[in-house]
C-alpha cells in the first residue's frame, strides 16, 4: 500500500467507503472495552494473591525493629518496607520515606506543602504572584492535573528521544525563578516509553535553577517494569547524580508497587535528601500519626528482597510483552507504510503512544468510542489538555485480554484510516474551492 | 486522711518523707512505662487478629459493585465499606467518604484544602489575614497541631459537663468572620470522656456563624467505645440535627476504626452533607486515584454489618474496662479525701482526664517519668501546650497490662502526693518570708 497523501481523491474515497464498512461491521459486534488507562490485567493481579496468605492469623506481625505493626507508631515506615523499597528506587533505605497506598497523593501532598508552608524554608508557593512548573510534553494528564488545580502555570517542553529538551530546560529554569518544579517520568515514560539518556539525567544534576525551591519531581514510576529480559533500559540515578553534582537537594523521586502488587493496595515512598526528608517529616507528623505498617509488612514478606521483586516482574512481562507486541506488530502491518502515524516501540512501561496527522487525534479517539472502545482523551498527554497539534493519541495495552486487544486495536487502526483519509479529503476540497 | 490543706506544715514534711520513700523503692524496680498515648493494648489487637484470614489466595475480592478491589477505580470507597461506617457514623451511606488509614489525616487534608482552595467557593484561608478556629480545652493534641501548622489562631473555649461552653461558642461563631471551625470531639471527649448533651449538640446545630465557611469538625473518634453494656453515652446525631435547622454544610464528622481493628491499618472516613462532599470529591480525584479498597473489603467482611461491629466492641470493652477500673478505684481510694486534685468517671472513650492543683502537672508529670512512667506531656492538652492553670494530665490507661497500670497509677498518685505537699509546703515558705 502506498502512503495515503499519494493517493488520488477517487482512491481515497473508494478506499474510504470499503474501511467504512469494515468498521460497520466490528462495531456491529457491541464491544465494550476501556483502554484508557495503565490498569494491570487481571491476570496480573492473580500474580500477587499470594499476598493475602503472607499474613494469618497466627502470624506475628512484629517487624525487624520490634515494632507491633498492628498498633500505632512509626511515622515513616518500618526498615524492612524501608529496605525493600530503597532498593527498588536504587537510593540508600536511609533517603527513604515510606507513605501509603498511592505515589500519586505523596506528589499532591509535596505540591501542597509547598504550596502552604515552602520548601526547606522558602516563601510559601501560596504567597507568590507565581508559579510555575516544566511540564515534559507528551506527559502525564495526573500530574498535570495536580499543577492546574493548584493554579500552577504549566510550561510545556518537547521530549525529544532522549528524553525533555535540555536546551530548554536549562534555560527556562536558570533564568526564571517562578519556575519551582518540572514533572519527569525518566524510565519507559508515559506515554512515549522513552528513557531519559545518561547525558539528559546528567544535564538534569547540573541544573542552576534561579529559585532556591526548584525541585525535579522524579516519577519513577516504571522503574522495574521492563518488557524484555534481554532488552532492557537503564537509566541513571538522580539523587546520587545530583549530589555529585552539588545540588543534593534539588530533586524527590516518587515510586510505589501499584504496578508490582495492586494498584490502590500497594505502597509509595519518597527518596530525597536528608534535608528534604527532615522538611517532609516535619509536616507528615502533623498529618497522620503513621501510614498502614501491616501493608508495608506484608509486602515485605511476600517479596523477601529486590531480587524477589524483581522475579515477580518478570511474570508481569510475561503478560504483558504479548500485549505490546500485538498493537506494535498491528500498527507495523496495518500503518506501517501509511505515513498517516508514527510510534516509538518501548522496551518497558505501560504505554504506546501514538502520534497521528496533525487535528485527527479527537476524531479517532471519537470514532474509536463509537465502536465501543474507549481510549484516553485525545489531548490528555498535554496541560490544560490542549494538544497543539491534536495528534497525540495514549494506547494502554495492559488490561483487555489479548483476544479484546487485538480487535480494540483493529478498531483503532480503521479509526486511523478513516479519519486520515477524511482529512486529506477535506484538504483536497478546501484546494478545490480556493481554485 | 483529712485533706492536704488543713495539715500543718511538720506533718506535711513527715508525710513526704514518708512517700519520698515509698517513691524511691519503685523507682528502684527500673519501670519503663509508656502511657503517653491512646493506644490499644497487644489482648486488644489480638480481637482483630480474624481479619488476616479473612481475603485468602483463593478469595473473591470483587465487591458488591462488580469492581475487582485489587485494581484502580471507586474513588470513594467500596459501597459494603460504606454501609458498614455509615451506620457506625450513624448517617446515610450516600453522606460518606472513606479515605485511607487515619482519619487524623482526612482532617488534616480538609484543612489543607480549606487553606489553599477555601470551602464550597469561599476565598482559600492563605489569602485571608487571620484564621482562627475554637478550641474546647481540655482537648485533642494532634488537633490543636493541625490548626497549629496552619498559622490559624487558636482560641479556647472551655469545656463544662455538657460539652464546651455553648454561650462562648455561639457568641464568638456569629460574631467573628475569621472563625472558620470549632475542634469537637462530642463523645466520650479527648482528653474528659465527656459526652456533649442533647441540648449541647442543638445548640450547635442552630449556629448562625458569621463566616459562610465556618465549619464544626466533628471528630467523633470514640462513637461505638462505650466501656459499659449497660451505661452508655448517647449522643444526637450532628449531621441530621443541622440538616433540620437548616445548616446541612455546616460539620464535618470525622471517624475511624483505628481502635476497632488496628490503629494504622483501619479505615477512616468523613460524613458531611451533598454539597460538601461535591466540595471534597473535587479534590480527592485531583489528590489520588483511590485509597485502598482491599483493606475496605477485609473490613466489611471481617466485620459483616455494625451488629458485627458492636459485638466486636464488647470484646474490646471488656479488655478496656478493668483498666480504667484500676486507675478510677486508686484515684478514689488514694486521693479522694485529699482535695489535691479531681477527674471524671467516663463510660467510655479512651482516657481519664485529671486535674491537678494549679501549677502542679508539669511537675508531677516529671516526677512520673523519674520512675519511668512516661505521661502525655502536660499542658497537651491545650492549644500550643498551654495549659494557663498547669493543672490538666491525660492519663491513657488501655496499652499497659493491668499489673503495669497499677504499679503506673501508684506512681502518678505518688506523683500527685509529692507535688501537692511540695506546693504547700513552698505556699507556707513564701508566707514565712512575707511576715
Amino acid at each position: 500500500m502506498p502512503a495515503y497523501k499519494e493517493l488520488s481523491r477517487e482512491e481515497l474515497l473508494a478506499l474510504h467507503n470499503e474501511l467504512e464498512l469494515q468498521f460497520m461491521e466490528i462495531k456491529g459486534k457491541g464491544l465494550k472495552l476501556d483502554m484508557s488507562r495503565g490498569k494491570p490485567s487481571k491476570a496480573q493481579l492473580d500474580l500477587s494473591m499470594g499476598m493475602m496468605d503472607v499474613l494469618q492469623s497466627d502470624s506475628d506481625l512484629v517487624c525487624e525493629e520490634g515494632v507491633d505493626c498492628r498498633n500505632y507508631g512509626v511515622l515513616d515506615g518500618i526498615k524492612e518496607a524501608k529496605q525493600l523499597l530503597a532498593d527498588m528506587m536504587e537510593v540508600p533505605k536511609d533517603n527513604i520515606v515510606i507513605f501509603g497506598n498511592s505515589s500519586l497523593n505523596v506528589m499532591y501532598d509535596t505540591i501542597a506543602r509547598s504550596f502552604t508552608h515552602g520548601v526547606m524554608g522558602s516563601t510559601p508557593w501560596c504567597g507568590l504572584d507565581k508559579v510555575k512548573f516544566l511540564c515534559p510534553v507528551p506527559g502525564y494528564d495526573r500530574h498535570f492535573a495536580i499543577t492546574e488545580y493548584f493554579g500552577i502555570e504549566m510550561i510545556p517542553v518537547p521530549m525529544t528521544l532522549t528524553g525533555p529538551d535540555m536546551d530548554v530546560v536549562e534555560k527556562l529554569v536558570s533564568s526564571d525563578p517562578a519556575i519551582k518544579g518540572i514533572w519527569c517520568v525518566p524510565k519507559y515514560s508515559n506515554p512515549q516509553g522513552i528513557t531519559y539518556s545518561d547525558e539528559t539525567v546528567h544535564r538534569f544534576a547540573m541544573l542552576e535553577p534561579a529559585a532556591e525551591d526548584f525541585r525535579i519531581y522524579w516519577d519513577n514510576a516504571y522503574g522495574i517494569h521492563h518488557l524484555y529480559e534481554d532488552k532492557q533500559d537503564y537509566l541513571i540515578e538522580i539523587l546520587m547524580e545530583c549530589k555529585k553534582e552539588g545540588h543534593p537537594n534539588m530533586v524527590y523521586k516518587f515510586a510505589s508497587t501499584s504496578k508490582i502488587s495492586f494498584p490502590g493496595s500497594g505502597i509509595a515512598a519518597i527518596a530525597a535528601s536528608d534535608e528534604n526528608l527532615v522538611d517532609i517529616r516535619k509536616q507528615m507528623k502533623i498529618q497522620t500519626i503513621g501510614h498502614d505498617k501491616v501493608n508495608q509488612l506484608r509486602h515485605a514478606r511476600f517479596f523477601g528482597d529486590i531480587h524477589g521483586m524483581v522475579q515477580h516482574m518478570k511474570k508481569h512481562a510475561d503478560i504483558i510483552r504479548p500485549k505490546f507486541e500485538i498493537v506494535l506488530s498491528k500498527l507495523r502491518n496495518e500503518l506501517g507504510d501509511l505515513e498517516i502515524g508514527s510510534w516509538l516501540e518501548p522496551r518497558g512501561g505501560y504505554f504506546i503512544s501514538f502520534d497521528s496527522l496533525d487535528g485527527c487525534a479527537k476524531k479517532i479517539v471519537a470514532r474509536a468510542k463509537e465502536a465501543g472502545v474507549v481510549m484516553t482523551d485525545a489531548g490528555a498527554t498535554y496541560p490544560y489538555g490542549k494538544d497543539p497539534h491534536d495528534s497525540n493519541i495514549r494506547i494502554a495495552p495492559t488490561f483487555p485480554t489479548e483476544e479484546e486487544l487485538a480487535m480494540a486495536t483493529d478498531i483503532f487502526i480503521l479509526s486511523v484510516k478513516l479519519v486520515s483519509i477524511e482529512k486529506f479529503l477535506a484538504e483536497m476540497g478546501e484546494e478545490r474551492e480556493e481554485e
